[in-house]
């Protein structure tokens, strides 16, 4: 299986599955093609909230505002599972995903510098570079991808790393940071879930909601704050769009304070 | 095979699919993740209108406002063919028409609840419950659903039901309804396309267009009357969009008369 | 392999997986699905730069502003490969395509006209005639595609070409035109990324901007000339949109001259 993700919209990821298609017969499976434009920061956390779903596969993930410059193509292996793109940092997340997942261990992780001589564009190594190399390594098998003629051995740390801050406390006060808002409008901040534990109510840089477990515990058109299905606390909105009415958007500063005053409950 | 529709955009469908791929090896098909979101009334039709020409499947659909209430998961499975879907009506519209193709007699027809005792999240039981639930039917088999431990057995008469309103006769007037408005624009009404049958030029809601058998008929941005492709009686526009021509949207009566005034050929 | 392109929107595109699907167990491989609506020569384009990435495959493409009418249905073998699409033009450049890329020879190369005596519908033929045909084609296999019963062989001389403007060289001024704008809002012309070939700068239409090898050669928001993935000169803009910065778009003439002028470097 090859599963494919980019920010290409459309028709380009049919080029890269042409050129997949020719190489290998692997399953395809397409993760997303409109990942916000550009924007590895946000690619990293989407893929590592997708990719680890998957059983086993060659992962393609191209959002590459480099493409053509010297940034390095990048295969990094974990485990059973295969990463490909380019060094931006896409892919450290989602491996280091993957690794606390299967418990892989050093030996199980691998990174390889992807090297094609003479792609045949400089702006489409989506297909002219990182789709040649995912099939590849399909076709050798990712516990033989040291068998890759395309790759060259290289050390993981020497790669572009991408953290997500880490929120922190300050007696009651959590502070973190709007990791991305999603395509509902959901704000999802890099607060864990659990800091909403035993709160009715609780402000968002002053905005005041109630803390609840599904969004139609409030009525349509209201803020409410949940833990959304990545295990983060959300700023969102009940059939409405969380982004306009919390005023946030990714990479804003959050700051989450219980709301003990009456209109709890 | 396993069919997939949603209104979930992208990229929450992918986490859908790696868990479906981790429990089988099912060739999976996108049905629509852009389906009119948080409306099961518009998804329902658009199941029904899609997914009987599929041949035997398990499809997934998930459009699910009440999600992490009470409301319950359903699969039904009808013949040859599941259905997997919150219990909110999306699903029955699709069932009798499954039915009526297949002649599936009531003893091919069973419902029954999906019990997940401890989902990941309150808010994407696409992922936590659905999909689990989808996978399981197909490595099952459909025709031995009743070995799927998540299900339980229940009467499918207890099920949300969802049915489209009829149209009804007033001398030469036929009153009916908008039931949706498709991506190009075009109305699609509940009136079935036989009431058109011997007119030329009718009016709808007092706008009048000629009734054609195919766009090109009338010049380019001018008003038309059709038979869609559902069978339906569609107010359209040739190269342009009938829901700002007729000024109509879903859920609209509509009042569709013969026209034979002058203008009429 | 099916591979599937229209420019249906959603959820059309499944009923036609569906109808496939039916009839044939060929992976599906969507192309796009939104294709410049009702523009057949944009479709034609991106056909021919996408289709001929893939393995022999039988390829289904439907742009069809005269569905209905009697504008013809086709299938063109072509070497391995078949196409299907309505007769408008979309299909033509594409097979030039693949016949130079397979050096097929003119026996290798066939038309039929696809005849449906009743199609289900008059305004959606992609799901009653062309994914019919296309899985006829697929289980008969590509070389045997002469067997396919819904099929008359026509002398493809017979059908509708649409061949790109070839751009003019006058002194030292390239005249040439928009062949389409991308989903990233670059423009794409017909001038053969040679012409570019040994200059710093040019001016398109009077518009000057440096002629580079990568995007990042700019700062970002500017504007910049390069030889895009398909060959041709393109007029983008370094994480902008390209048709707005240069004024351009689809059909519209350029006249690129080399810049001489100080600012080069």
């Amino acid at each position: 299986m090859i599963t494919l993700a980019s920010d290409f919209g459309s028709p380009y990821p049919a080029a890269m599955k042409g050129v997949i298609c020719s190489r290998t017969d692997a399953q395809l499976v397409d993760v997303a093609h409109d990942l916000p434009r550009q924007d590895p920061r946000a690619a990293a956390f989407w893929l590592r909230e997708t990719l680890p779903y998957f059983p086993p596969a060659v992962h393609l993930a191209v959002v590459d505002p480099g493409v053509g410059t010297d940034r390095r193509a990048l295969a990094v292996r974990v485990g059973d599972h295969a990463l490909v793109a380019p060094d931006n940092g896409l892919l450290r997340p989602v491996a280091r995903r993957l690794a606390d997942r299967s418990a892989a261990t050093a030996d199980d992780i691998a990174a390889y510098e992807i090297t094609v001589d003479d792609p045949a564009s400089s702006t489409f190594h989506g297909r002219d570079v990182f789709a040649p190399a995912a099939a590849e390594i399909h076709e050798a098998g990712v516990d033989r991808i040291d068998a890759v003629d395309l790759l060259s051995r290289i050390d993981l740390d020497s790669c572009v790393d991408r953290r997500f801050p880490e929120p922190t406390r300050e007696g009651d006060t959590v502070h973190g940071e709007v990791l991305v808002v999603d395509d509902f409008g959901n704000v999802i901040t890099n607060i864990p879930g659990e800091e909403l534990a035993g709160l009715k109510q609780a402000t968002v840089n002053g905005v005041s909601a109630p803390v609840v477990d599904t969004f139609d515990r409030v009525g349509s058109g209201e803020r409410l704050l949940t833990v959304g299905s990545h295990g983060y606390v959300e700023c969102d909105v009940n059939k409405g769009r969380g982004e306009a009415a919390f005023g946030l958007a990714a990479g804003d500063s959050v700051r989450i304070e219980a709301d003990r005053s009456e209109h709890t409950g």
